[in-house]
């Protein structure tokens, strides 16, 4: 797989290219789209604005902005290595969104300089797409940009995830027949996916939730290692427990990773979960647990973050799909009601009859998610 | 003209897009371009960052870079109404440079702000092109970029319109039977084109410039509306001339209209001129002096930068081509040396015994440009 996908990028040269929709250049519409017409079109944006949505390719515009301090589950690679990874994206924005969304892989780290950038080049795009970001400097940046654009900002890594993991959940307690009001959720990581997760899982009625980060579980009061994301986090999860993992684990009915640590999950802790225990290990490329492991160790059904696997809770089932809807809905905030709702409509998708222990999320290129995400939420 | 435009560009909705190399995605090869494959082209950047220019897009993009306000003769119309224009330029970078350029308009017009932007998103692109910001600012920018950045800086308003002048003159001397060296010409302009004019044409040997502005014929003392390019100007140009372009104009050989004044060159100023005088009226969209009435008052030889007349002396016959040639020999500055030599193989592929008066640049479209002018500078 590895060297295969090094020759596949050194055959292409890089997965996108900016194109241009007039086919043949003519004396006649040269004067159109260059000069002397195209003044014509600009004095007409200048005269008002709003005409910018129409008379420019702003509206399918999004920008994909990275750091490169958190791709994938590989860390603070840089902005030059974080380009696949944004090319990839827009390749999927392109196929299943049919939308034109460019790489901007920042070279800064510095917070408010990323904010900065984001609003100097905001006129050309027609929202933005935060995406593999540290956290919790990310939502700090989300939060601002929110405020200050005049377009939506989606945040894939929190936004996007949630989604995917809702979905997948809804349609795995109707196999295990449990509630969502019932069941005991463990939650590794507490970055942007796990804060998206455990707020929207919260939303969509849990009452058991525990957030787990590198030193533990978060709870009220926690001194080491909070912030006002931890602390958010901790006021509607978690009451009592304290310790890591093997602490937490027992009795519960989820497991969700999105810690970026792979192997973190052992069988004999998959052993202390309640009956018929849900597993999503959803740190990529590699997973929380091997897939094949977790089921041997007695998970009921298993996802991952990875399409090399059945259960492909991805966010890429996503992001395309609620774009389109965001850009063509114009939508300018993105909030947990609509993100509840794209849920609902992702995991509607799987027909009853067709929901299966390996068939609980639908396929990337499903043909009626469009319609669903976008109906759910105009 | 204007409603065709208008017209032309609503049924477009924006005159690019980002598409994707991939036609069909299978299961296959989103492992190899999406997650987990894409894992290890990243890490391949992150070991050698070289790399790069082979696995991703980088090598072939181009950001256009402006800040709205200096956009054609127009001024400053801010980003949002810059936007065509550099879509414009995108086109035509993507048919005859085979080149990726995505527009970046940007919503500062702050010079410090302007230059850490286009730092911060540098990552991405293979070389810059700054587009229509006001001088002196976008000098200063483009010399601080230059130093800073490991990627060319191709500022079109300088280099590219003084190539294309600089062709366009040459084949006009041959034809008018004037040297170089002998010849007295008049520029009219003191922004980004008339400064890189001025250079290249006393690079060329020409020993008797006078640039204008507002406030008539820069000189060596001269008080008024200075600045360090002004200054610079005026070591090599005018020694004694005073006044305006009435007072300048009398026994030139050339007049060249950068001065983003429609109507400025009167047919009497022509009349004043020397013997078979040419006159180069580039002010886009409308021009220093309609080119009926210029050969009317006398003009030999008449060129305009719009593609609505004959001899069209506009840089988008030399940026496709010539970032072609600057990304394909990974050329890291732009010099006088290099903007001569594409000046004289653009001349060039006019043969001997089809230069005309009204022949004297060739068609955009010209099948030999790109040949010539990766030839003249490799």
């Amino acid at each position: 797989m590895s060297k295969e996908a090094i020759s596949f990028h050194k055959k292409l040269q890089g997965k996108i290219f900016v194109g241009s929709k007039i086919d043949k250049i003519t004396e006649k519409n040269l004067q159109l789209i260059y000069t002397p017409g195209v003044a014509t079109v600009c004095n007409e944006i200048f005269k008002n604005r709003k005409t910018r949505y129409q008379l420019t390719a702003k509206g399918n515009n999004v920008a994909i902005i990275t750091d490169g301090t958190r791709i994938l589950g590989l860390g603070d690679i840089g902005p030059d290595a974080a380009l696949p990874v944004m090319e990839g994206k827009s390749v999927l924005y392109r196929k299943y969104g049919n939308i034109s969304a460019f790489p901007i892989c920042l070279d800064t780290k510095d917070k408010d300089k990323i904010i900065e950038t984001v609003k100097a080049i905001s006129p050309v795009f027609g929202a933005i797409n935060l995406e593999d970001i540290e956290s919790p400097k990310v939502l700090d940046i989300s939060k601002v940009l929110e405020e200050e654009l005049d377009i939506p900002v989606f945040h894939d890594d929190r936004h996007g995830t949630s989604v995917v993991v809702l979905a997948a959940l809804l349609n795995s307690l109707v196999l295990v027949k449990k509630k969502m009001a019932e069941v005991k959720i463990v939650i590794v990581g507490a970055g942007s996916a796990g804060y998206g997760i455990g707020n929207l899982l919260y939303f969509a009625g849990c009452k058991n939730i525990i957030v787990l980060d590198s030193k533990g579980a978060i709870y009220k009061g926690r001194e080491e290692s909070m912030n006002k994301y931890k602390d958010e986090i901790a006021e509607f999860t978690n009451r009592e427990a304290k310790g890591h993992i093997d602490d937490v684990i027992a009795g519960a009915d989820v497991f969700i990773g999105v810690s970026g640590i792979k192997n973190l999950l052992k069988s004999e802790m998959i052993k202390k979960m309640s009956q018929n225990p849900i597993v999503f290990a959803l740190t990529n490329p590699d997973p929380e647990i091997n897939p094949v492991l977790a089921k041997k160790a007695g998970a009921k059904i298993v996802a991952t973050g990875s399409f090399s696997y059945e259960n492909k809770v991805n966010n890429a089932l996503v992001f395309p799909y609620l774009m389109r809807a965001i850009l063509d809905l114009k939508i300018q905030k993105i909030t947990l009601d609509t993100l509840y709702a794209v849920s609902v409509a992702i995991a509607k998708t799987i027909p009853k009859n067709k929901l299966k222990e390996d068939n609980i999320i639908p396929e990337i290129g499903n043909k009626s998610l469009q319609k669903r995400i976008t109906n759910a939420i105009k």
